[in-house]
């Protein structure tokens, strides 16, 4: 299992320098920080069951797309290694896992293009035993996860140059470490421009209507030392307007070869509001999250349950008995007004077709 | 008395054909419906005390901007009944009760145009004994609730032409009953509309941070049978490319005569989404809330509590503790993103100085 130690060495590297990693893999089992309860509360679950995983991905204790498809990847081999029985059964496990994970949620990228690298890895590790098998799983989850860092902290390097001294930089929803394996994309950015002494502020939206920027991204900004503000998702055109924000940077959970975004609901309002007031808008996310076989009209926006509209987190009701709510979780940025996507591969200025199809095949120049 | 007498049959006449009246006169007191507590509680204040009034104003008892300029009126008439003594008794207590007054809120324009009348009122008034004076500012008091009442219906009347059967019409925060005397201005119009027989659905966004829409207009459209879904305010965006909104209807704080509108946070937003989709945006509101000298420099954006942000309605924490919000409370829609201005003397198109000048006049022709 050497190339399995190395890995986990790697991670816990990373786990020094970044803070804790949102997810672990723990002597057979998945520890992972429930992020639903933050910030009033650091849990970490902990669980050898995929059932149990894939409700945590379901009810958002584990959410952003790169973190739910370290998850998923590093579920199916918890499934591996729990299957008793020669490698047939092992490879069953592995796929039923992975059959079940893809239900989870329908809109991330990231998450389908783990299960596929983890699906190729049970294909490739075929005829080798039930133990060999068990290994080769796991090491291609790790590999998955050390990978999402090392891409977070390129994705820092590449995008930290969009930034200048001074800047005041809206996000939205969380694109941080609680989002990834560790150091985030879009937060991740404003982290490392933050540590090469670049003084940022941040403005942060609330993001309702799960507030992933009032619980997760406020959160992250404290421990970082940070300035921020929250704002509620409604000031988006104050703070255009007032000239509070001078660049955008967001995640996304699905970015087509069209340059199209697929992110946080809100993001494409705030998108639209950056292009009349003339700020850039930029989009950070792994190469992962580009989808190189649809188009927009395939895109599944997933529609959640009105409760997380008509109450609050859970914990108060906030519309009268009768109400209804339309809860769409993602919308849909048109490439016009992307300013650039940012990867691990480099920054694709006005992205479409062309510039992102050479960014999946090797990295552009800047 | 009867011409107060008057005054007050009318008001339960509109008591009983538009259902129950946010602020009401009742010997010699002001009884209220706190909308801060809906919907949970349907709880009425009453008070003969003008600093529980500006109390109420502040604190969002009493909210919108026509009940807020009710509300004062009312108040001030509240302070020179209570005043003991003689004329000159009662006329400091007035003005020294519009003055606390004209400090609860900065933004909404009704409240200082129905200070200004009561201080006309008070003026004219003048030498005809403490008896006569209260009575005076009473009539006054109430020809503003009444014709308040009366502005909104007419309102209705020109703005339900602009709704089609079959409309979707998104409105923002509440401009209802619960913002006014009574019937309301943007939801006013979809309520007479509706009336008409034109099948209207409605989208409301839930407006953060005192979630109004959530709790207000969902209220209103629920006690009225109108069939209605409630969004994040994130979801403008979204609802826009989905072609799920025909039409905008919103109310307004303030209205300059360049056009700019003062309104509730994430109004201008939601402009911008509605010109992009090329949807018609109206705005619904008396024709006191037009200001005949401020520019777009002088206007004072209230900026609230930042707990209105790092909570929910005092009831939950949302954010971590060391975090910071920007609260405010209003934001400015240029006169451009603007398809119409109703107001009771008729509807302003492409509302530009001229025309909303012209109906300050006398009214215009549609």
């Amino acid at each position: 299992m050497s190339r399995i130690d190395d890995l986990v060495k790697k991670l816990e590297t990373y786990h020094r320098e970044l803070g804790p990693l949102p997810i672990e893999w723990r002597d057979g089992k998945l520890r992972w920080l429930d992020v639903s309860r933050l910030p009033w509360e650091e849990k970490y679950v902990e669980s050898d069951v995929v059932e149990r995983v894939a409700e945590a991905i379901k009810r958002l204790e584990i959410r952003g797309a790169p973190a739910i498809g370290v998850a998923a990847a590093l579920a199916v081999a918890l499934a591996a290694f729990k299957a008793r029985g020669g490698e047939e059964a092992v490879a069953s496990a592995a796929k039923r896992a992975a059959e079940l994970l893809a239900r989870t949620r329908p809109t991330a990228r990231n998450l389908f293009w783990a299960l596929e690298r983890m699906e190729k890895a049970l294909r490739e590790g075929s005829g080798s035993g039930a133990e060999a098998l068990r290994e080769r799983l796991l090491e291609e989850a790790l590999k998955i996860q050390v990978e999402d860092v090392e891409t977070n902290l390129k994705i820092g390097e590449y995008g930290e140059k969009l930034l200048e001294d001074g800047d005041r930089v809206l996000t939205h929803c969380n694109a941080g470490s609680l989002a990834t394996a560790g150091h985030g994309t879009a937060l991740g950015i404003i982290k490392t421009a933050w540590k090469k002494g670049k003084r940022i502020e941040v403005i942060a939206t609330e993001t309702r209507p799960l507030l992933q920027g009032a619980r997760l991204t406020a959160w992250e900004l404290a421990k970082e030392g940070i300035p921020f503000k929250l704002v509620v998702d409604g000031a988006v055109g104050y703070v255009f307007s007032a000239r509070l924000v001078d660049k955008v940077i967001v995640g996304a959970d699905r970015i087509l070869l069209s340059g199209h975004v697929v992110n946080k609901i809100g993001t494409y309002m705030i998108a639209v509001l950056a292009a009349r007031h003339g700020r850039d808008f930029y989009v950070a996310a792994p190469i992962s999250t580009v989808d190189p076989r649809a188009g927009p009209s395939d895109i599944v926006i997933e529609v959640r349950d009105p409760e997380e509209v008509l109450t609050i987190l859970d914990r108060v009701r906030v519309a009268p008995e009768k109400a209804d709510a339309l809860n769409p979780a993602f919308d849909v940025t048109p490439p016009e007004l992307i300013s650039a996507i940012v990867t691990e591969r480099g920054v694709a200025r006005h992205p479409r077709g062309s510039s992102l199809r050479r960014m999946l095949e090797h990295p552009p120049s800047e």
